[in-house]
């Protein structure tokens, strides 16, 4: 598992000419960071003396981003597996018609599998980005820097996944599962564009230049 | 060192209540992140049959992507290493005038050298996004996706950056090198802006709609 690897060691296996662990994977660490540091603009806050009345409220929120952490590492290792089974699908023998047939459905399987598992990935990133409207404008402002690196990179983790999901949704032959992804799809953009902007307008309010 | 965590204690460490490792570092980080994707993505293109043409270009610059990659995680510890001196000075004893005023000069150079780290993160990441812009065009678009999160992940990491110096920037007294971090900043920030404009529209044309 990926989380298990150092963070050096996970950084020269994505930078490798090996195709996986690829952008997928990162996107869903790169959301599992977001994820991290709005877990700690909670707790900092939660510390404080100057926000006792909204204490519980914090610590309920950080503890909520640690479970969509655990869920985004696991979603991470997901990802390079499903990638794994498509190109084991490719290499399916491919002689007799029948071996053809089987081939094909089972490339198409695997690239569906590949298309929900970033899908998965950008819904459980949206709640955090949401989180942070919540928390923002009633946390401790010293560590406003903090939850602005997390919202980011939230939002860069979503981005990732769903440039992972169009990628293998462009190669998919099912029409009705393909319509049924995009419709989620179109949903949950709606969704973390809604809550990104509305996060960036809050902490811009701190000020800060780009 | 936070390159020899698991990926899974250094979330952990984040998460915690403690500031550190926080924002900065986190931001060198994720630049690490997206350096390591543009060199895999330099790397998927030269393997290919394809691209004899840009193989040599190809390899040099994941080789470039893997010297700042390597620099930024260094800077990673550094952020820290930074704030936690910046910490140390505010504990300084503050009894007689003396100590005031040595307290004071601490607290100064310390939030200085809080400044230069991330400053340092932010230059580092620029060559970066402008690599984008020389590769996009040229490398294999079957990899697209990759160099797309890996480009969004260094601009994460250059605004994360940015955000810790215009923090740090904020609480120092000594104006004529407070204008001189701004001045630096205002270059940095119009090269990362005009490399992200870039790199996003070359990529936007392989097709993706956020």
């Amino acid at each position: 598992m990926f989380k298990n690897l150092t963070v050096e060691k996970f950084l020269q296996e994505v930078a490798s000419e090996n195709p996986t662990p690829g952008g997928g994977t990162v996107a869903a660490i790169s959301g599992a960071m977001g994820a991290s540091l709005i877990s700690m603009f909670c707790r900092v806050t939660a510390k404080g003396k100057k926000y006792v009345d909204v204490k519980d409220e914090m610590e309920r929120i950080g503890e909520e981003g640690d479970k969509i952490r655990e869920k985004l590492l696991k979603l991470a290792d997901e990802d390079t597996k499903a990638y794994l089974e498509v190109m084991q699908a490719f290499k399916l023998p491919k002689e007799s018609e029948e071996e053809k047939e089987k081939r094909r459905e089972a490339i198409e399987l695997a690239s569906q599998r590949a298309t929900e598992v970033p899908l998965e990935t950008a819904k459980e990133i949206v709640p955090l980005l949401e989180m942070v409207i919540e928390i923002a404008p009633k946390g401790n402002p010293n560590a406003i820097s903090d939850l602005k690196v997390g919202m980011e990179l939230c939002y860069t983790g979503f981005v990732g996944a769903v440039a992972n999901v169009q990628v293998n949704l462009s190669t998919l032959k099912d029409q009705s599962f393909k319509k049924e992804i995009e419709e989620k799809l179109e949903v949950v953009i709606d969704r973390a564009e809604k809550a990104i902007a509305e996060g960036r307008k809050i902490i811009a309010s701190y000020g800060y230049s780009c």
